[in-house]
């Protein structure tokens, strides 16, 4: 089944203690969709400016995305410069410039409308929102977000999570959002929200999925996959949103969402997390194959199972 | 197999933000013998002072623990008081008494001698490689040790790990022991320092066991397990060692040292670590169950399996 997934399509650049890049392609619509692409068809509404061009549009082509919803507008792409120098583990931000993304108004392609699954990546929740509410007849809506919003808009991101199915953010990100610094009770008090199901990622330490009492089956139980151990993380940008892309693609690739699907979909979303943090950007990713995922997928297998 | 642990067995008064207890049953040697009971033979080698009595006495005993090897020397036991009011990771020391601890000389009772596996547990390196030098002839040596010992008895500390085959310490530990901040790297230069396995523990995020190339069979992959997801954790004093005990007590009741029996050994662990701090001090641990141990694993593995 096709997702759709509105964010951000940027150029970023980046520094990390294995290096720096100067605007490389980045954005969170496109780790998410180059990492799904692995698993179904993927559609992208975003905007970007005079300075996107073929060269760009060739990364997500080669993956089979479709692109007929990146608007072009005059001015420039989104842009984002941080640093992982003082810590891998979060970025600091040095510069964001919205650019065309200031003004933007989502407009979705009739021929993407008959996608199942819809993601909203991390932007503005009003543009989450409208989306969102654009494509009422979807069969599964997750998102993201992130501090910034949680803190400065939450009116309008608690609008947005109560059309989510599915919500995936990282530990801080769930501590803020529910008020509880414990990570069981924070995940309940989400899932009052709207989302029934919540996906906490924990950077080195992997993710955890916890879902609502009753919903999704059996699976309501929490479920866990561990982040791949890694010698060298040579940049973190991009790693949640591929985590997302795998996740997600895998769920929207089964004719059935059981309780053994969301646990696989856990372990390739680690697994896509895992590539993207291997080399700049989308450097990884883009040129990965679906061997290396399957043969990392049992490798995380190995990692966690007991026999 | 029989274990031996030498450690502290000590009074604890303890903080939390689920309240307050004076003077409970404590100590390293106390947390790991407990937990190891349940799987195996343990001999205790430690100090206590006048005002441990027969209650106390009574609590090992109940496990069938050997307490042949406790000296009861004039004066006080060892004693700590620490808070975990600001964090529930790590505790705020107020108060450590060595009191007899401060002039112990530790003695092997020949009913120990036959003893497979031996464990020290955090103390004085110095009394550690006293122990070790004392009882040459174990198959399998563990040690554990903390933040003091490695910033401020290096060397000390350095001549224990010569005799370990395995170490089993923190984050933070692992990070400052290796001076490198990747973990993977910090495990593989701690193991050129002697043991040839770590188990590095992340708190609330499970455990991780590296093995030396060539070492332990296959098992030299690593592997992770998860920690329960915990609504409340009432006290985290001595979680790590009755992980400690949990693991190298279910090691010491294998017939053989298999991969697959090193992999169950880390969900043991878990498993009474993540007792351990459902109550204060040896509260819940004191009070277990054989069923309730195997129905937690059961759980560990539904949290991790994918099938």
């Amino acid at each position: 089944m096709a997702i759709t997934v509105v964010g951000s399509v940027a150029y970023d650049s980046i520094e990390t203690p294995a290096g720096r890049r100067d605007r490389c392609l980045g954005g969170a619509a496109t780790h998410f969709s180059l990492a799904a692409s692995f698993f179904t068809d993927v559609r992208v509404i975003a905007v970007v400016g005079e300075d996107f061009g073929p060269e760009q549009e060739a990364v997500f082509h080669a993956h089979k995305i479709d692109t007929r919803g990146i608007e072009h507008a005059k001015g420039k792409s989104f842009f984002w410069e941080g640093s992982y120098l003082d810590n891998l583990n979060e970025a600091q931000t040095r510069q964001t410039d919205l650019n065309v993304f200031a003004s933007f108004e989502p407009k979705i392609p009739e021929a993407y409308r008959d996608s199942e699954f819809l993601f909203l990546a991390n932007i503005d929740p009003v543009l989450q929102r409208r989306v969102r509410e654009a494509m009422p007849d979807v069969k599964l809506v997750a998102g993201d977000t992130m501090n910034y919003w949680i803190k400065d808009h939450r009116a309008a991101l608690l609008e947005v999570l109560k059309g989510l199915d599915m919500l995936l953010i990282n530990d801080t990100e769930a501590r803020m959002l529910a008020g509880d610094n414990n990570l069981v009770k924070a995940a309940r008090a989400v899932m009052t929200m709207g989302p029934s199901s919540l996906v906490i990622k924990h950077g080195e330490y992997g993710a955890s999925i916890y879902h609502r009492a009753g919903a999704n089956g059996e699976s309501s139980k929490t479920f866990k996959t561990p982040a791949l151990p890694l010698e060298e993380v040579v940049d973190p940008t991009g790693a949640g949103d591929s985590f997302a892309g795998g996740f997600f693609g895998y769920l929207a690739s089964q004719p059935e969402l059981t309780p053994a699907a969301y646990r696989r979909a856990m372990f390739y979303g680690s697994v896509m997390g895992s590539f993207a943090v291997e080399r700049f950007g989308t450097e990884r990713i883009a040129q990965l194959s679906r061997k290396e995922i399957d043969d990392r997928f049992n490798e995380f297998r190995e990692l966690t199972h007991i026999d």
